[in-house]
């Protein structure tokens, strides 16, 4: 099989990688720990996966590998003993990184401790306190109004220690060294489009090109916590980066949306080129949009002492979803179709860059002659 | 005589370009063999002239210099012992390069070795086949379809085996190294627009320049068979390309048509930016067009890996003239008085670039103390 | 004190301007002699001054330093006896470098030697005569109708013999080696606006910045006669050119018309920047206008030869106000108050130059980990 005649069956694909999102979904994910582990051992019964631990303390550029941190189990008792939080329900309802606590409290002391959504009463948010410590419980606002007063059992039984910060990355060797790369993210928790939606579909863009026996370019994907992963990566990695001819960062690619390319900072790239060649030409509705500093971790990848080739070609944009970073990004809100057309469109990109060629004439100095070539005679004038 | 007081007989050099051109009109000429020998020999008389002989199997860049082709005589006898083609009337008659024969066949047998154009019924059509050995006869439509059935004595009195190629040079040194090149074609058998015009045209030229005392520029003229022979100078004098400055393809100057400028491959260099201002200037109607890559040997000197700065100034191109081609390109259909035309334009040309010159400021550090200089005295502010 | 909190008192510095200008008024000023001697003397009385005499015969580019010339009295004594010119007087009368001179004349023989403005009767004109040997007297066109027939006694007293020319030189060290000029010329004699205004402008705006402890530029002012003046200068001081970053030629800042400056011969320099944004941020009309070659020593500065980023920074230009090179521009002519304002237009120019600075990105590699610069929490998408 090569690039120029797959035949993928998209139906089947996209099936295959909503399984693989409800089986990944009840996962405590952060930017360490075992949650992590786990993940990368899952999605290495479907690719090969080279796993890389980071020990606490390790410098990488202007960063340090924090702690490490672990959950087991986390729950508020109400006044009248009944268990109204439960992390083993959700585990957005604990701050991603609180710090472990048991101890019982009054309403009024636990408040501070408690976050919502004032204006989406339903929904549970999810919330994260990585570099400063701290612990807090997240609950919808509806539940919040009707906690009653009197004194709070609470519990979080959590560890926060020395260990190692865990990435993984999948290396698909090519004709050539020239490197396309494909990053997204591994350390949120139960967040369906933001970002399990990335994961699948790296797991299966990866393991479509494995079976393509002719390609040009070296892929790489990267399975890393956001920021602080790519970070190290980066860090890790600086004598491969001029490898990296074109890259995408892959997030939130199972929404109902239409696809959005969020160009890469220089913004007249080949990856640019190509990216937009599809969308313009899959009779689809797309956006294209400018790079800005903020968002994934075309950020890291994009920053100016870095400064490659990478754009983000994602459905909706993170931030712009009414469910982003709430429990009702969940297995309803992506749908398998979704994911299914996203990686038909990263395949399409493919398509083109490994058929990006220029040509080098052999034969500058006068005319050729063409009998060689058994293309035309000799034309006179 | 310099080139600020030249005062040429236009009158007098049309009528002697035409005389010469009625002169070499008979010689059988082609890309090799005894016609451009002859041709240069009557050449010689004019203007001093270098010859050169490049053997059979010389590579040059991506072409073989071939066999060398002569030809005495050649006729086809009808079924009534007519001699109904006869190569001494019209040395068109014969496709060039064809190789000897001498038998007998029937029509059916002879047709397919008959050239005619049946959409100009009159004419006797211009063939070659240089690279693939075949032999041919070429006649008028009309006369194609009043042939008889029956037995025709087919003779051609040739001869293809090794020898060499011949090109002439007629090199006129000035104050610097830096050169004009004019090049034009002698490969081209009976017919005078297409390109006897450039060979007379290049040879008065010559003949005027190297009267001039002060020229700064070098000229080149070269006299070689189209394509084949362009590639062969270019091949064997690639240390000489560097002094090329500005050239001109010499084609086609002896028709009633306007001037057309076939540009350079750039399009922007002072050569085109002359001819360009000779023409905006001239009072009378004239083309620009842009390079392509097909045409004459502009494509072999305006070739990538060679690069010169050579156009082409002609009147009505090659293949734009019904004539072309074809037997009816004869002495009626070129007059002296465009010829002269021609020549005007080339010395104008010519004369711009001798005079384009720029200076150097050589007391660039502050004001001149102009009382030096004589031409005013000092002024304050 | 520094750049960002000058509190200067602008009223009294464009006093203490006028009552400079004032003493300086009188003197018989020209290229060489003691005139420029006595003025570079009183200037040093407010800003140290580093003075320089160049013999009489120096090679300085293109130009050789004059003979100096002095002058101690000159007068036309008319048939009646009466003293009708008097240096003593308006040192304008005598035509500057003029030859000494004693005899008696007709007015006929007079008359050649006697400049006016016949459509500016009442004034005396300003004139030299620096680079050919001539004598001559500037008066008003009234007064020359009004001589009368007869014997006049005609006397010059000046000296032009071997000397020197005099410039004087207030270098002001900074942070850094990087300087911006401020050239002045002192040639001139009673002149105001053109140019005693340029003159103590300049020796203010030195003895403002000398107070100013913190300034990232090194300050150069220039006193020099003008044309031949900052020739030698540039001569003799080639080797710290490179050095000079921003510069202006400070002429013609007395007058009531509105800031006008004269760009760089680039015309896109930070000085240009610099200034226009001074002036379009100021309030007050002001114009801009493209480098033409003639002027001030802008002329000489940015020669193609020197090119250095200076502009000329003035109120209404030379030659375009009546009193130009006329005894009526006089200290009636120049206030103190359009004095302060160019000397508050320059100081906001060299704030903009001081403050102009670019910031390198010390952690361009991957996102800053903000919480080490106490800006931010860690924000995660």
């Amino acid at each position: 099989m090569d690039f120029d005649n797959i035949a993928n069956d998209l139906e089947k694909i996209g099936k295959e990688m909503y399984d693989l999102m409800t089986e990944l979904y009840p996962i405590c994910r952060s930017i360490t720990g075992d949650g992590v582990r786990k993940t990368d051992k899952i999605l290495s019964n479907h690719i090969p996966l080279e796993i890389h631990e980071v020990p606490t303390g390790t410098n990488v550029f202007d960063w340090i590998i924090p702690k490490e941190w672990n959950i087991k189990d986390a729950y508020i008792i109400d006044p009248d003993g009944e268990k109204i939080i439960d992390f083993k329900k959700s585990n957005l309802h604990v701050m991603n990184y609180s710090v472990p606590i048991n101890t019982k409290m009054t309403l009024d002391e636990l408040k501070p401790h408690m976050y919502t959504i004032p204006e989406k009463p339903d929904v549970i948010p999810y919330r994260i306190s990585y570099y400063k410590e701290n612990w807090g419980f997240c609950l919808s606002h509806n539940q919040f109004l009707n906690l009653k007063e009197g004194e709070y059992e609470v519990v979080i039984d959590s560890t926060l220690k020395d260990g190692s910060l865990t990435y993984a990355e999948c290396f698909l060797p090519g004709e050539t060294d020239d490197e396309i790369l494909i990053s997204c993210y591994t350390c949120h928790p139960s967040l369906c489009n933001d970002n399990l939606s990335g994961v699948v579909l790296s797991t299966f863009l990866a393991k479509t090109i494995s079976k393509i026996n002719l390609r040009r370019y070296s892929y790489r994907f990267l399975f890393v916590p956001e920021t602080i992963g790519a970070i190290t990566w980066l860090s890790q990695n600086e004598s491969k980066l001029s490898n990296i001819n074109h890259g995408l960062v892959a997030t939130c690619v199972g929404d109902p949306g239409c696809l959005t390319y969020k160009k890469s900072r220089n913004g007249h790239l080949n990856i640019d080129r190509a990216v937009t060649n599809v969308l313009k030409h899959c009779g689809d509705d797309y956006k294209i949009i400018d790079y800005f500093p903020p968002g994934s971790d075309e950020r890291q990848y994009g920053s100016p002492g870095v400064n490659l080739p990478v754009g983000s070609l994602m459905r909706t944009p993170y931030s712009e979803f009414q469910e982003y970073h709430t429990s009702a990004d969940d297995l309803d809100f992506v749908k398998s179709k979704h994911l299914a057309d996203s990686f038909s469109k990263y395949m399409k990109t493919f398509y083109i860059l490994e058929n990006n060629r220029s040509f080098i004439n052999l034969q500058p100095k006068g005319e050729p002659e063409y009998n060689h070539y058994g293309r035309r005679s000799y034309q006179a004038f």
